[in-house]
């Protein structure tokens, strides 16, 4: 269990950076890959990621390449941040770096837009890798990057990944829970973001704690649903990565998500709302394909749909709102939850 | 389903005078009890109660008494709300007006402190009820008697009773969604307000987005391992009454339990805490009842037994925080609500 650890991170956005960080200050080799040689350089030479990061002192440890090659070497871990839709075309240039033998964690919280598909079926429709995990949460990445305190969940079902992963990133300020339902855990990454822009509309409009708190519970409710129809455990939901990641991204005013349904709510169309906020929050993306997801199941999510809509420009907030609200009511908690009464 | 119901409330706080306020915009005639004659001129005459709902203008056909058997007569529904502690001394005064064919409904989210039994089980036990119902989820009163939108769950094991609540509550506004899990709704408003004392003590300390979700995912995952030993449903955790009533209250700076949070993080003893805001928040007379709930039954909840120290003097804010962060991790999610691995 001794020793430092060489570990690979792909992807030198807020997230990535953050990982890299944790684990260099965990006294571990990593190695961390960018694009960008001026990223690289600012990482190397001034220990700092002005863009996704500013004001973060990084660990001057952090090795910084440019080079995919350079970056994997011969690594005790593999971490992966990068944006869900750009998965596909690195994994074509990372395959003939990697062997069934390398461990390798995703912490990307989306879906595949063309194809519906989770990461980890992206991950193993490109590559040779086998051993996969999913890394989420309630993971705000300046906060962590800040030294402060958080929780967050490895799934996979290879308990040396779990292993790996304690020793690369647990800290006093890092708790590292683990969970064996990564395509439970993978769905609520997608999801999540879905129901955070609903929760920045009804905020934007003052609607209300009560009103709020009834939205994220039934975008719960939704989750559980989709685990369950996909094979994930419908107790996911209730953790970290669904209910925990769900209470920070829907209350956190630094949400991208959250702000494009505030922004929305303001009366902004789609495309000013993301031009306002700088880039795509992976909310937008994720809606269509939960839909199609459930779509393929015969599943009814209309909270989901509803954001959709309001995302393709066919309902404005507030008729999205009151649409929801007015929504049949049943039971509180969905039958896979549910024992039998 | 035609036809006005006659509906008892019982008690005139915020909660019990906002359930009245919104039976009687539904057209029904309404019977609230208070033991204030003040209070009663204040509703009959001038609509209004300004203590608990400040700014609010009462459905004017709300009838106030302060005599018992007057408010009873033969009502098709009884509601009750009033604080938890005085619920026992209630029912032996109401005993001789009831009939084990009334329908009665509470709305208390606590635990009588002497004998920590819940709600229920004190009004089996003082009075000859036998079609009891229990009313939570994510209700702030004042934002309800206000016209906001929310939804609350009624649990009970008797259908006619969900009959009943939804023609006296359900609106456009107020979405009312059913649980079998009576006893699960119960033990879920008693310990939300631990949890949320918690949340208080998080927000005070700025400890970030991150933090106050897992500790609220912590809350919520013992909170479901006291369902489970207690013959409730793990899954009513995910619910309106669970999840839901926690989003709410931990959010809400109009939540006493948070603000005695707030409070104690700033070096407030309890005492000096509860004078500044006015009266005992149900949290801090849930903690040491929750706490004897769980030994009973052999469980550790270390969240709710560590505020519970905070609350007894015996551990500083900083050091509870700390040590709640330095719990070990395991599994994400309790295993009562994972399927087998």
């Amino acid at each position: 269990m001794s020793g430092a650890l060489r570990v690979t991170v792909l992807g030198a956005g807020n997230w990535g950076t953050t990982l890299a960080h944790c684990v260099a200050r965990n006294g571990h080799q990593v190695r961390l890959w960018s694009r960008s040689a001026e990223t690289c350089d600012a990482i190397n030479n001034r220990h700092e990621h002005p863009r996704s990061l500013p004001g973060i002192a990084l660990a001057p440890s952090i090795h910084a390449v440019s080079s995919l090659a350079e970056a994997l070497g011969a690594p005790d871990l593999i971490l992966l941040a990068v944006p869900s839709q750009s998965l596909r075309g690195l994994c074509r240039e990372l395959a003939p770096l990697l062997a069934p033998e390398h461990l390798l964690v995703h912490g990307i919280k989306g879906l595949e837009s063309e194809s519906h598909a989770r990461m980890s079926q992206v991950l193993r429709e490109e590559t040779c890798l086998l051993q996969l995990g999913v890394l989420s949460g309630p993971n705000l990445a300046p906060e962590i990057a800040a030294g402060q305190p958080a929780g967050t969940v490895i799934a996979t079902r290879f308990p040396r990944i779990v292993v790996q992963v304690r020793r690369a990133l647990a800290s006093a300020h890092l708790r590292v829970f683990e969970s064996h339902d990564p395509c439970g855990v993978e769905l609520c990454g997608a999801i999540k973001n879905v129901v955070a822009i609903a929760s920045g509309m009804a905020d934007e409009l003052q609607l209300g704690a009560n009103a709020k708190a009834f939205l994220l519970t039934r975008g719960l409710a939704e989750l559980t649903r989709l685990l369950s129809a996909y094979d994930g455990d419908p107790g996911t939901a209730l953790g970290l990565a669904g209910c925990g990641d769900l209470m920070a991204t829907a209350q956190s005013p630094i949400s991208r998500n959250h702000r494009v349904g505030a922004a929305l709510a303001r009366g902004l169309s789609l495309h000013q709302a993301v031009a306002e906020i700088g880039m795509v929050a992976e909310g937008v993306l994720a809606a269509r394909s939960v839909c199609a997801l459930a779509d393929a199941r015969g599943l009814e999510l209309p909270l989901i749909a509803t954001v959709a809509r309001v995302l393709q420009g066919e309902l404005t907030v507030v008729h999205a709102l009151a649409a929801l609200l007015e929504l049949p009511t049943g039971h509180d908690v969905p039958s896979c939850l549910r024992r039998g009464d």
